[in-house]
C-alpha cells in the first residue's frame, strides 16, 4: 500500500491528533521503487503489513445480517488475521446464530484458517464477566446487554486473553470484501506509522457513491458532521488556534492498540466510537494529571485514514432518526469532565434546535462501561 | 488468495475447458498453512502473483468515464501491472482526454509507477498501424474506428510491443477500487494454473447487489445467458454430452496471454468477447486443421474464475435493448465456420422471437480483425 505523506499534526498533552492521510495505492507491488521514498508518500512492504495482522484480531459484531453478505466479509478479512465473531442475532427456533456457526465453520474448513464465533447472550461468557467482576456489563439476568457497544467490549476482551496486540473493528453488513480486506490493511499501516504501543486507527470513506441506501448514508453524513464540529470545538478551547482535525468523531471502522483499548473508558450505543477518543482526551491530554505515566511517556497516536474502496452497505431496516442517532455522540462530549461551558452550550443549542430535547432540559448521560483492564486484572491478580 | 479445487475439464481438440471456480480468499495470508495443500483449495502465494503482474499489461479503455470513477479503478489495479489507457473520449474545447492525462499523470507522480495513455483517434496511431499493414481497424480518415474493440485491439498491440507476455481489460466504470484489484488477481491466478503458453482468464461475477443500474445488469445477465445457451449448444454439438460449461461468454473482464491473443480473430462492438472463444473453437478444436503445431502440442487453456467482490458500475447514459446487446453476440456464434445447422436454426429462432430479425430474415455478419500478429509480423518481419 501507498498513503499519502504525513501533515501538521495536533498535539494535545500526550496525544499526537495526525490529520486524514489518503491511501493512495491498494497494492503498491514487490519491486522496491528506484525513487527515494523518504519524502512524499510513503510505501509500506507487504511484509510489514502482514507481520501486524499476525498479531491482530478482527471483531465482528454480527446481529442478524445475510448469511451471503456476511461470508462475503469472511472472504475479505486477511488471512493472517484472527476473526473473532461476535453476534446477538436471534436463537430459538429459527436459530440465526447456528447459520452464522455454519457458515463460518464452512469458511474455515476451505480456507484453513481459525476463527472464534461466541453468542453475546452466553451463560457462559456472562458467567466469567460476573467471576473477574466487569459485571457493569452485564443485564440482570446476568448475561451480557445487547448492543453493539458491548459486542465490541467482549471482543476487547477475547482479544487480551488470547495474546493479540491489536484489536479491529468492521461491520458484517459491508457489501465489499474488497472495502473489508483494505480496511484490515489500514489498521495495520496505521500502526506501523506510530512508534508509541498506544495507538488508534480510525478510517475515513472516501466516499459512498450516489446509488444506495442514501438516506441511510446521508443521515450518517450529518450525524458525522456534527459529531465532528463539537468534538473539534472541544479541541479548540483547549488551545488558541481553531482546528477541524477530527473527521472519524463516529468512525464504525477503527482499531486500537490492546494496550491502549485496554485503558479506555466505553460508552453504549451509537456513542461507542466517539467515547473512545473523549477517553483517550480525558485521560491523556495533560488536562487532568495523567495517572498512567507509561502512556504519558510514550504518547498516544490517532492516526486518521481514508478509503479507496466506497463503503456500501445493506439498508438497515430499522429507520432511526438522526436525533436518536447524534443524541448519543453529542451527550459523551458533554459530559465529559473536560469539556468547557462554552462547548456544552453550544451543544445544548444544537440538541435544542433538532428538537432532541426540550428548551432548558438536560442532555440525558449515558451509562458507562470501565476499562476492560480491570477484567483482566482480576481474573489474573500477578499478571 | 485462495481459489477452490479444480473440477472436471471439457476437452474440445487442443482446448481446455475449465469449469468455474471460485475464489475463496482475496488474501491467503503469509504463513505456509500446516496442512497438505495439494488437495482441496489451492492458495497461491503472493510473489506468484506478482512475478506475474510484472509481465502484465492492464488495458483501461475509457470514453467520457467521470474522473473519479477512473481515478478509482487507477488505485485499484495492482502497482506491478503496467496500465495502458486507450481514450476515446471527446476532445477539443471541452478536451476529456487531456484530463484523463492530467490524472492519470498526478496518480503516476504520487505513486511512483509509469504508465500508458493513448487516444484512440491519435493520427499517429492511425499512421504506424497504416504502416504495419493492420487498416482492417481504420476508417475512411486512416484514424483507427470508435468502439470498445478496437480500443482492446490498440492495447492489444501496445502490449505485444512492449514485450508483455499478458494483457488483461478492465472497464474504467467499475466503482469498485477492491473489485479491479481482485481481476488483476484473478488473471495473475488463471495464468498460474495454466502450464500452456496459451492461456484465457475470464471472469464471471459473483453476483450483482440489488442496490443500482438494475436495468442494466438485468440486460446483461438475460444477454450473458442466452449468449452463454448458445455456446453451449455450439460444444455440445462436437461431442456426446451436452455441457453448459461455458458461464463467461460476454465476459468484459478477462486477461489472455498474448502468444494466444495475437492469434485470434477479433469482432466489432458487443461480440468481441464471445468471438474470442469462438475463435479459439475456429483455430485449435481440431474440428478444422489446426495450421498452428505449437498451440496444437500446448494446447490453450480457458480460464473461469468467480469473483469475491460484487461488480458495481456507474450507469449508462445510453439505453441499450438486449437486442442491440445480443445479436452481435449471437451472430458470431452463428456464422462461426464451425457452428452446425441445429445451432443454427435455434439461433434464428431465437432472434426471431426477440424480433432481433423477421422470420425468413438473415443474421447479420459483422466486422471481423485479422491476428494482431500480421501487424507485429510485418513490422518486424525477422522476429
Amino acid at each position: 500500500m501507498r498513503i499519502e505523506s504525513g501533515k501538521q499534526i495536533e498535539h494535545l498533552g500526550a496525544v499526537r491528533i495526525h490529520p486524514v492521510r489518503r491511501v493512495l495505492e491498494l497494492d503498491s507491488g514487490t519491486i522496491p521503487s528506484q525513487f527515494k521514498e523518504s519524502v512524499g508518500p510513503q510505501r509500506i512492504e507487504r511484509d510489514v503489513i502482514a507481520g501486524i495482522q499476525q498479531k491482530m484480531a478482527i471483531v465482528l459484531p454480527i446481529k442478524g445480517e445475510g448469511l451471503k453478505v456476511f461470508e462475503g466479509v469472511l472472504c475479505g478479512v486477511p488471512h493472517d488475521c484472527l476473526m473473532i465473531v461476535v453476534s446477538n442475532s436471534q436463537r430459538g427456533e429459527i436459530d440465526d446464530f447456528k447459520k452464522e456457526q455454519e457458515t463460518l465453520n464452512q469458511f474455515c474448513t476451505t480456507t484453513r484458517r481459525n476463527a472464534i464465533i461466541i453468542h453475546q447472550k452466553d451463560p457462559c461468557l456472562g458467567q466469567a464477566l460476573a467471576d473477574c467482576g466487569y459485571s457493569q456489563i452485564l443485564d440482570e439476568k446476568g448475561l451480557v446487554r445487547s448492543g453493539k457497544a458491548e459486542g465490541m467490549i467482549v471482543g476487547i476482551l477475547l482479544s487480551l486473553v488470547l495474546g493479540k496486540e491489536y484489536v479491529g473493528f468492521i461491520d458484517t453488513d459491508n457489501y465489499i470484501p474488497g472495502a473489508v480486506w483494505e480496511y484490515a490493511q489500514h489498521y495495520a499501516i496505521g500502526f506501523t506509522l506510530s512508534e508509541s504501543p498506544y495507538v488508534m486507527v480510525r478510517i475515513l470513506w472516501r466516499y459512498k457513491p450516489k446509488i444506495s441506501g442514501e438516506l441511510y448514508f446521508k443521515k450518517w453524513g450529518r450525524v458525522s458532521e456534527i459529531t465532528n464540529r463539537y468534538i473539534n470545538h472541544f479541541i479548540s478551547t483547549k488551545g488558541v488556534f481553531e482546528t477541524d482535525i477530527i473527521k472519524t468523531a463516529n468512525a464504525g471502522e477503527h482499531a486500537m492498540s490492546l494496550q491502549l483499548a485496554k485503558k479506555l473508558t466505553y460508552a453504549t450505543s451509537y456513542s461507542v466510537e466517539t467515547q473512545e477518543l473523549m477517553s483517550v482526551f480525558e485521560q491523556f491530554s495533560g488536562m487532568s494529571p495523567i495517572l498512567d505515566k507509561a502512556v504519558a511517556g510514550k504518547g498516544v497516536d490517532i492516526i486518521q485514514t481514508e478509503t479507496i474502496n466506497p463503503h456500501i452497505h445493506g439498508e438497515k431496516g430499522e429507520e432511526h432518526l438522526i436525533q436518536d442517532m447524534l443524541m448519543p455522540s453529542l451527550s459523551v462530549i458533554y459530559h465529559n469532565p473536560l469539556c468547557e461551558d462554552t462547548t456544552k452550550e453550544l451543544i445544548t443549542k444544537q440538541l435544542v434546535e433538532l428538537e432532541c430535547i426540550s428548551p432548558g432540559g438536560e442532555v440525558p448521560q449515558l451509562k458507562m462501561f470501565p476499562p476492560p483492564e480491570i477484567a483482566i486484572l482480576r481474573s489474573w491478580p500477578l499478571s
